[in-house]
């Protein structure tokens, strides 16, 4: 039986929709579920739900990273955190993957760190899924678990984003695109020109760039980029979508006839920030590393939490590591200029 | 009295909106305008408007850079552009500035290597205004004049920002930052830690890092990034702009009673994005350049056209480019390591 582990105490609101998602997860998806954090307040909210016969087990962690906590600093002091525990929980073998939904860079470093990288990747890359136009997802990737990345960093997260994009989506040969400022090979700065000419001779199905418009239009799968600028597009996403609710809302509560169209037009925006919102998605996986580690957003609910564990239990049963092991190592070597 | 030329072929619907525009400027803004193009199409447009006694006059060219053309081509082949003969009337004196909703890359290479660069200045920059939720307006540089900028550079964007600021919203110390993925010091990659250790030594109000979603809360006026991030903020916020829209659309005509709502959304979005779009604040200036151009956006309208002859007399007036070339040559040389 597959073994999740998940850091019941990471979200804003822990451990209330991390137990509540992991008994559903358990109920459903037929995974055993490791349940890590401070042992009082799990006994006392797993209480109040039935969950008799299901397989889900308390491991303590005496510390809690919050939100407020600086990355490396929760990373290098609070050894014995949920995330480390869950963390060594996979390292140790006695479980195949962890979810958090808590401070993403204490995680992400924890996950780096705790776990270490696959032999062949140079570095790990956060995938994050956005929904399209035409009701279909694209993968962004990296959202921001490196800066500075190098030609061959961007190669390597275009397999991996693409191998996750197969095994989540199940499209058998996901389109992939470079994210740049213009289409033709020619646009972009040094670091898209070079990864452009090694990822036309990789075996991936690269389509060429695509601009920022174009992340939401559905005419590619998987879009590669620095993870300064993946960090960037992804908190504009954010607040573009923030600031047009503002001013709708607004415009839209000016007039008594138009409260109608406002609570209308409210609900079709709660709809669209829950889909813009990852943990819908389940989370962002962190590839790359030996195991599977999956980041949901700080406020996951505990339908995110299941869909967490979900995308964790596909990316083992799918095999994940072993195919990016086997086709990063597959790459042809450039030849250097 | 002060004299714009105006490239009448360059937007999508030229020369209709740019000769209503000009009429519009003349009239209300005490400028000459030079009307740049095709001399029988722009007679035939003028002869549709009353402008007796306004001072508008034609000066022929005889090519046209459409939307299709590379920019490098049109560059170097069109020389006898509307853009190009534009910017000639720029560097020869006969006009103090030019505005063109043409074809932008081609736009702006005419602008750069037609006009040449201030002495002291290394680079250009394209500087775009964001609507901000609280009713102000960020303007936000590069976004796409250069790509692979050095922090030196990102000091100049700043600079020169906070000088076309302070022109045309009359804030006295704009606060000025650091597009980043973090608000510390030490985050981001190479090129900001070192533009924001330079940024603190110089004598603008400069606040820190902002993330991707602050572009819009109005916590800060000018924003500073490389071209490549700068040109991706700007499409991605039009691409969620338009995402949003239709799925909008989309909800909001799924019942009878909700098309009530989707009018007055329709209309609260219309606003929006119109204020996106920066035509509506008469088009980015690129700065930098001797001389002043401003370049709309292909899709700019009569209004957008007289707003854009209006920053560029704005700018003329406010000597920016004196400032420019005063406050870049004073700022602090760093000691290279």
């Amino acid at each position: 039986m597959i073994t999740i582990a998940v850091d019941a105490m990471g979200g804003d609101n822990a451990p209330r929709p991390e137990v509540e998602g992991a008994i559903a997860a358990a109920r459903e998806l037929g995974v055993r579920i490791l349940l890590v954090g401070l042992s009082p307040e799990l006994k006392k909210e797993l209480a109040k739900h039935s969950h008799r016969g299901l397989p889900i087990e308390i491991v303590p962690a005496s510390e809690v990273i919050t939100m407020d906590d600086s990355p490396s600093q929760a990373f290098r002091k609070k050894k014995d955190s949920s995330a480390h525990v869950a963390a060594k929980l996979v390292r140790g073998g006695q479980a195949d993957a962890f979810i958090s939904a808590g401070n993403t860079g204490a995680v992400m470093a924890v996950a780096r760190f705790g776990l270490g990288l696959l032999p062949s990747v140079e570095r790990p890359a956060l995938a994050a899924p956005f929904p399209t136009s035409v009701g279909g997802t694209a993968v962004l990737l990296d959202v921001g678990a490196n800066v500075d990345s190098k030609p061959a960093h961007l190669v390597q997260f275009a397999v991996m984003g693409e191998i996750y994009y197969r095994a989540i989506f199940g499209t058998r040969r996901p389109k992939v695109a470079l994210l740049s400022i213009g289409e033709e090979e020619s646009k972009g700065n040094e670091l898209t020109r070079e990864a452009f000419a090694r990822l036309k001779l990789s075996p991936l199905n690269f389509t060429g760039n695509v601009e920022g418009r174009d992340i939401f239009n559905g005419s590619v799968d998987v879009i590669v980029c620095d993870g300064f600028i993946g960090n960037i597009a992804l908190k504009i996403s954010e607040g573009v979508a923030a600031h047009i609710a503002g001013m709708l809302k607004q415009a839209l509560q000016s007039t008594l006839s138009s409260q109608v169209g406002y609570v209308l037009s409210r609900k079709a925006f709660k709809s669209f920030r829950k889909k813009i919102d990852y943990s819908e998605y389940g989370g962002a996986p962190l590839l790359g590393v030996k195991g599977v580690a999956i980041i949901g957003h700080g406020s996951s609910n505990a339908l995110a939490i299941r869909n967490a564990v979900r995308v964790a239990t596909e990316l083992v049963r799918g095999g994940v590591n072993e195919k990016i092991e086997q086709e990063i190592s597959a790459l042809p070597v450039p030849v250097e200029a």
